[in-house]
């Protein structure tokens, strides 16, 4: 498939051109394996982490050969209202804020880091401040310009952990290259992980018979859109597109918490259409516009689309006159799958409406309100 | 397919008769995820731990119906020579553990504990201190009746979490069921979890960026002998035969960090044979004796058993008079594949090499000994 050589192709060619990236970092965790690299020939994990070259770019933007409808074809495709579903969930909450203050004086309190102007993660920002406001929570937003140093960023985070007002905290990611995100999530008390991005949460969502203090938003955000949708998961085939740490992995994890067959393709799969075909639930969150195509979707599967990438374009229905779209061509795969979550609308207001869940979720449990 | 079905009859009978062990789960855990029972439909997710019925279990043993050879058939797959490669590596860690000695005048310490008497078990340690011995640790084994109670063992882990001379502490699984795993597993000190069974180490194996103190035994021994056997795993579809905390996930994670497109079939699948036969890559540890037949196998796949499962015999080549067989009917398989470990002499040696590994890692690490 074209497209799909061509990421390779990126893939490859940056590889090659960023040799030292990979030699650096091999470098760097000789030590955290000590004696397995003189015996062993297993080599640190970190030294096989390729740069994940599938990020967001709109510079990928293919766009669709939409042709007309044929008289033997049709969208026939339930498509699923994430954002109605979440303004249902948002609603529920404002509901248990209120009774929660009327009955012990406290609301659930969320403190936001962000660093630096990127613009979908001011967009991101806003929203979650519009829902908790809608809700009733607390919310404080702690910006700092792309420049700052880690110390300040983890002086804000130690705030926010000793405040007895704030039961989640979110550090808004990415951030910029200079700031290690493992050292300063390392910081955020376990219990205010809202995000579940804590190493802890993850290894508990992996293992049966435990259960994470908090299922990360996204894949949580997925689920329930599934579970809502009606779509039944034990014992169907999923196949997650991409592995990033917040979206792809945990969303492979909690599918097979959900007693799915997990297939997690990544930038190395050589046949992925072929996988994603196999595949009666699709979850694309790879950062790449149209990727996944009409062809790779097995008729009356359920997709889910996680990307969101902004297309600039005449007319735009967003603000500043673009666009967004998915990961997957929606409208090729709209007419091959039963189900599908559309870009804009779809995961995105269930990420923060899960994020909202969790937040109440963590006053709840520190004041034993039930 | 017949044996699949019937393991799948096996699970829903079986389950049928247990519906109190799921609502029991569900109730016990309703206070974790709070306010998500209320708002969310997502149940939380130990409720969706069915109970793992591919245990290990020769009930199970369906001899293979073996055919003469014919002139189009013959064994091509070169057998993983588990025994030798661990006895290499054991040897390895031996050298640097006289070195360790001479150099600094201590040595690698692991503290293991048994509750109980299973035979599988007994075998298990006694193989662990067998090679302790040989490399020159320092070893040391308590013992509990299978009638013990939590309080006992915590108390062993503890002695063996402040002792400076032990460098990994190994609970030998699984436990009496009168026993929690979680709990007793959780007492134990992060950097002397040699077994890497502790969520956190579970978090960091499976995030990408970040590095496990250790790696688990059995999963870490596997991916050792794919690479000492030249293959590549990088681009290759693997697929991991069941998913049980120790085995299954662990081993799935540890493949995708080394790139692999990882399909995970547990016991809700309802095409395992398919979804086998498209594997380059097969580890099965399901825990069913012969359960992975030769037309399970795409032909040239390299095959990784790590179920082990006694099996009486006449004339039995095992201690007892009983014969070890794994998951994969080997002659039959042994046919397709292109390579395969054998059962005994593949995967069961590479675990105590690896585990004798991690404990040295552990000691040098404590010491900063390089």
């Amino acid at each position: 498939m074209a497209l799909k050589n061509k990421v390779q192709s990126i893939v490859v060619s940056w590889w090659r051109k960023n040799p030292l990236l990979l030699s650096t970092s091999r470098t760097l965790n000789t030590s955290a394996t000590g004696y397995d690299n003189q015996i062993l020939k297993s080599p640190p994990l970190v030294s096989l982490d390729f740069p994940d070259v599938w990020t967001s770019s709109s510079t990928n933007y293919n766009p669709p050969s939409i042709h007309k409808l044929g008289s033997d074809e049709k969208e026939i495709a339930r498509v699923i209202d994430g954002k109605q579903i979440a303004e249902e969930i948002i609603s529920a909450v404002g509901v248990e804020v209120r009774r929660m203050k009327n009955t012990i004086g406290e609301v659930p309190g969320l403190g936001v880091i962000l660093v630096g102007e990127r613009r979908d993660s001011l967009t991101y920002v806003r929203n979650k401040m519009k829902a908790c406001e809608e809700a009733g929570f607390k919310f404080d937003l702690t910006q700092f310009s792309d420049k700052c140093n880690e110390d300040e960023v983890i002086d804000a985070i130690m705030r926010f952990n000793t405040d007895p007002s704030f039961h989640g905290i979110l550090v808004q990611l990415p951030l910029p290259q200079h700031l290690k995100e493992e050292k300063i999530l390392g910081v955020l008390r376990l219990e205010k992980d809202v995000d579940g991005f804590h190493p802890m949460n993850m290894g508990h969502l992996a293992m049966r018979g435990r259960e994470p203090l908090f299922i990360p938003c996204t894949p949580k955000g997925c689920v329930e859109l599934l579970i809502r949708s009606g779509v039944e998961i034990m014992g169907k085939n999923a196949v997650v597109i991409g592995r990033s740490n917040i979206v792809g992995l945990p969303v492979s994890l909690l599918l097979q918490r959900h007693n799915a067959t997990v297939s997690v393709v990544n930038e190395s799969t050589s046949n992925p259409e072929e996988i994603t075909r196999e595949a009666d639930i699709v979850v694309s969150a790879v950062g790449i516009p149209n990727l996944v195509r009409g062809d790779w979707i097995k008729p009356g599967a359920v997709v889910v689309d996680v990307g969101t990438h902004p297309v600039e374009e005449e007319g735009g229905c967003e603000e500043g006159g673009y666009r967004l779209i998915g990961d997957v061509c929606f409208e090729e795969a709209s007419r091959v799958a039963s189900s599908i979550t559309p870009v804009p609308g779809g995961v995105g207001p269930m990420t923060v409406a899960m994020l909202l869940c969790n937040t109440l979720q963590s006053a709840a449990r520190k004041y034993n309100f039930v």
